[in-house]
């Protein structure tokens, strides 16, 4: 069934005139019809079952007809991921949505060569990539800051997961009670549950020395290695934000 | 410093004319110099340094000089995927290498859709993802087989880690002792190490019933979810990777 991410207010009754970006979607995209059932959310309402009651270019509109899930949000982790080029930050950001971050913010370093995103964009990649997940809400992508300034402000009850790529001199300099970066599972194995966390992964190229030593004496901060071999800055965000909601997130078992 | 894989043998002082797509790669690619040194490897002698003697579009010769690492195996891991769309098809050879896969293969599934694949293209992208990740080997990349073939066939002694992907009545009917499917990172927690592994992952759209209940049916058959939301073969692939290089492969802490 098509699931639909839009503005409106839901509830049982309602009639909502989607806005055009939302109309072409179903009629022109997806070729809907009048008669048929869509799943929408907004990000505040829960998932909705509603029908078609018009599908054309001229006219498109819905009825709410009844809850189908109440709004749940992920648990409360951010992604912090230097700028890549487009296609990759385009993966990344599609990527981060299935995987439950609750919101993206974009960093510039001094090894970072890309300096520009277009936020627009990859908002419209994070909200088509949520109707495909099943979530019932979509991250936020924030616009592009220096790391430094986001560093600064950091809230320190959040804990930011420093992945540290392999390639560059892989740990030797990291705190630990040998001196190494541990691996992320056994890094996040301990750490208490329930807590805000945010994963950070840097450029193509990694952090310079001067990046990493001021990471490495923030008290909320966590280095972790991700293997032995050197992984693209895609591949690093899928497999950081994969251990982290194995350990602490949704992956997790549920008691039954 | 450019790493090149080549079939020719390596030595210390032997001399080596490329074939004509590495020459291209370090002429006319990576725009090497004369005199500039890279790195070599064939999947069996080690990495060695080697120093550029000729590099015009007319000759191309190198001299083998130093050993840099001795020959190694990433864990006994394959990968076993249905065919999907291209470009996500090529996305998941690329990160199946730098996530240490040893072989991929393949697969036809009932709700597969596309139904072919060009092998050369895809072993040509997993030998530039060897190159770029540090690794001593190039996967192969066999070609399609249907899925029933390949269980047919299946060595006992590898156990194969079953992704059900979680839209699809996620692990109802599974087996183990509450009839559901484990969480991923819970099921391999127990798992013996250093035994051979296999992940498989189906298409976009799931296996079909007569799949699941043959793959629960198997001996060798771990079946597991990988969380809440719903997603896309190629990030199913890295994510249930990445959890069982961290539970049992080279992810692991080593002892120090």
């Amino acid at each position: 069934m098509i699931r639909l991410h839009l503005p409106d207010d839901l509830s049982a009754g309602a009639e909502i005139t989607p806005a055009a970006p939302q109309a072409h979607y179903l009629v022109s995209v997806m070729r809907a019809k009048a008669g048929e059932s869509v799943l929408l959310f907004n990000g505040r309402d829960g998932e909705w079952r509603a029908r078609l009651t018009a599908a054309d270019r001229r006219a498109c509109r819905l009825v709410v007809e009844a809850l189908t899930r109440p709004q749940t949000a992920p648990p409360d982790l951010e992604l912090v991921v230097a700028l890549v080029k487009r296609a990759r930050l385009e993966t990344i950001v599609e990527k981060a949505v299935e995987l439950g971050c609750r919101r993206i913010r974009l960093v510039v370093t001094r090894r970072t060569h890309a300096d520009r995103a277009r936020p627009p964009r990859l908002q419209a990649i994070a909200t088509e990539a949520a109707e495909q997940t099943g979530r019932l809400d979509v991250p936020e992508v924030v616009e592009p800051e220096k790391l430094d300034a986001v560093l600064d402000g950091w809230d320190a009850g959040r804990r930011l997961m420093f992945c540290d790529e392999a390639g560059d001199d892989p740990g030797a300099e990291w705190g630990g009670s040998d001196g190494r970066a541990r691996p992320a599972l056994e890094a996040l194995s301990g750490a208490a549950e329930s807590a805000p966390w945010a994963v950070l992964i840097g450029p193509e190229g990694g952090f310079d020395p001067g990046e990493r030593a001021r990471l490495r004496g923030l008290s909320f901060v966590t280095p972790v290695t991700l293997g032995p071999r050197i992984l693209r800055a895609d591949t690093a965000v899928i497999a950081a934000l994969t251990l982290w909601q194995a350990a602490l997130g949704d992956w997790r078992p549920t008691e039954s």
